[in-house]
């Protein structure tokens, strides 16, 4: 016997009569490779989902967490329980009191991310076939997740107020037409990753009303309802209806990604099969990141921190749009957004995002083109623009190189533009497997 | 509109209509209340898998993570890639050198606990009805994430040398004969966890060929096998075999489970698919974690304490054969483990150790009944003794206290006999959802 090298030689993949039927919809994003390259410090990347930590008090973080090793080391290094600690628990209920939910720690279940608390209540509820309600576009990891549990994902469409009724109305109706099962609608109420929308207060009260009379579950994703610009936060779906809405929160954005602490918030019988399926999926969530946050927020005036990151996002946001309409040609549209991280651009007709993208790229520019928020290859003529992580200045000179690229583009389409292809997008995702590039 | 608190009042479960098929094998075990009972000073646990990291060094670690949040914050804090470090998958390869592998760090795959690389794989491999064959006993956590992913679980018998290769052949020919899929064999070579049995050199040989000429993949688990006692590690069976097995390592019981961080060494093309299978669950393992363990690697004597570590594991060991040599009753039998955590007992015939175990908490000492490390009813004669937790005092008395239950039960039976049911066993797993208790 000899020690083979750990590589094979070739791609040639020897197993893939031998996979599960979901890893069909595992494959490596085409654009990925772009985004390699969008990764170089010369490219401004206004496509990556990072938040900018660098505003946080590394002194504190670090005195906190050595306050942890030194008198709780043993017990935060052991393993726990797949619940999550109890006394972060408390302190995510706190949290969340903030947008107006009361809830016991009970009800809690900490997640690696709030990505994984998406994944985990798809296990616990999506047979292959099933149907998820998504907002149009929406989150790619949340669709890339629905797509690895082999669900089927049906659009419905919003508008500057956020998911429309009539929309969410005529999807049930359509998939029960189909005699399909709705296992849930999945939406992001607050600063909608792409859309960057918001969906208004009276919204909130048609749609719990739309899936209370359908029996529709809902699974609200509310990562940045924190991060608004414009006022405090409204009330969450799930602080007016707690028996039919699982909300999923996370510290990613509030406080830093690496610890990977999120949770879900559950009514009592999905909370126990969240915990059996966390417990499957990893025996427990890691300890010490989820008592290094707790420690963090013991130690910490988290809140005006949270003030912090708000104003810095709000002025990014604010170089973004002022550069836009400075600088976009003609036929673009962009909303302005109240909070979170993101602007959905439209492009003139004829454009495609996504065909685009190397030019952009050559331009040292990147953005995600739209069709990654869309399972069914619609967004063909959007994209999404981030202002979380460059600088004021990056973000103008970024949207300043991605407007040139943009006039060559309608120049060459006024010149050329019959023959060249009005859709050329194969139906499915495009985007990275991950938002965090 | 009302804030309705959380709780629902009732235990009843108006989704029970909506979950997906695989969560009806997510229950809570019926012994799950009375391991609460058994988390209680007073109790002897000789039942849950938990090392003991009491003789890390706090200071050490507190010294590496202070720097490193000093140094690396705002790296450590953010988003990382989805297959992980990639230092650490240099350190990683440097691990597994150990034990005969000679890997690449672009095939090392980081995950949160080598259970979640259990998951991972089996969410790659396994549709519904597919079948895995595991040693049997195997393990708790293990044959969880198997049912889960609603794959079917086919046993093929250990001995004193491990894995017996005539089970093995016997095994996967009734599988095909019943014109079932093998997705793979899941073995625990090292220090099995429960049986507590090391697969011999000459078996790994016989293994792999067996493997080979059948066509079969193998999903090899190794958390303890840095941990023997008595020599040098034996050669890996992906040090032998590079393109058939998926090998899972940890640092749980190396280092400390706290941070939750595992990993997979796999073929290309596998290890391509565990990434994306990754970023779907979690976009990226937690960068905090992997760092922390990063810099511990860097800056201690790593492999000089997994030697005080291997020392006072077998001062545990010796503690419990010694006692069980002592104590119990004729008919009990059981191996001396050359490294790990287990000891397997066996009982006399008609003793059932689910039944018994609420008596054994009583008299205040726990264990796991064996019908938790079989997929289909088996093992009621027999439990799983860990030695990894308790100090040797509390091990002999621990076993004092089971000897007396043990002798008891006998009497009664002695008394009884006929009476008594045989067997009482539901089919099926009856044991904590978690392997950490």
């Amino acid at each position: 016997m000899d020690s083979t090298p750990a590589r094979s030689q070739t791609r040639l993949d020897s197993f893939v009569d031998l996979y599960a039927a979901r890893t069909a919809g595992m494959t490596a994003s085409e654009i990925r490779a772009l985004f390699a390259v969008a990764s170089r410090p010369e490219v401004v990347s206004l496509a990556g989902g990072m938040p900018n930590i660098s505003g946080l008090p590394l002194d504190v973080v670090g005195g906190a967490i050595g306050e942890l090793v030194e008198k709780h080391g043993t017990v935060a290094m052991q393993y726990g329980s797949g619940q999550g600690v109890p006394e972060l628990r408390e302190q995510i209920t706190d949290v969340m009191r903030l947008e107006g939910i009361e809830a016991h720690p009970d009800d809690v279940v900490v997640t690696v991310g709030s990505q994984q608390a998406v994944d985990l209540v798809t296990r616990v509820f999506c047979d292959p076939g099933d149907v998820v309600i998504c907002e149009a576009p929406s989150y790619v990891g949340a669709l890339g997740v629905f797509r690895a549990y082999q669900a089927e994902v049906v659009h419905a469409e919003m508008d500057a107020h956020g998911l429309v009724p009539e929309a969410l109305r005529q999807a049930i109706a359509s998939v029960k037409a189909a005699g399909k099962t709705i296992k849930f609608l999945y939406t992001i109420p607050n600063f909608h990753n792409p859309a960057g929308v918001t969906m208004s207060a009276q919204r909130r009260t048609e749609v719990l009303e739309i899936c209370r009379e359908e029996g529709v579950l809902i699974l609200e994703d509310n990562p940045y309802g924190l991060l608004g610009f414009e006022r405090e936060p409204l009330r969450a779906l799930r602080a007016d209806e707690a028996d039919t809405v699982i909300y999923l929160g996370s510290f990613s954005k509030t406080f830093a990604p690496g610890f990977r602490v999120g949770w879900a918030l559950a009514p009592h019988p999905v909370r126990e099969k969240l915990v059996l399926a966390q417990e499957s999926a990893t025996l427990c969530p890691p300890q010490f990141s989820q008592m290094a946050v707790s420690s963090y927020l013991a130690s910490h005036d988290w809140v005006g921190q949270i003030k912090q990151f708000r104003e810095m996002y709000r002025e990014r946001r604010d170089a973004m749009v002022s550069a836009l309409d400075d600088l976009m040609p003609a036929g673009c549209t962009w909303n302005v957004p109240e909070g979170g991280f993101y602007v959905w651009l439209g492009l003139p007709p004829g454009i495609d995002a996504k065909a685009m993208l190397p030019r952009a790229v050559t331009a040292r520019v990147a953005y995600v083109p739209g069709t990654a928020f869309y399972a069914d290859g619609f967004g063909s003529s959007a994209m999404r623009l981030s202002f979380c992580y460059p600088t004021p200045e990056r973000i103008r000179e970024g949207v300043r190189r991605l407007a040139g690229v943009l006039e060559a583009e309608i120049e060459l389409r006024a010149t050329f533009g019959a023959t060249l292809p009005e859709r050329g997008l194969p139906a499915g995702y495009d985007a990275p497997g991950s938002d965090v590039s």
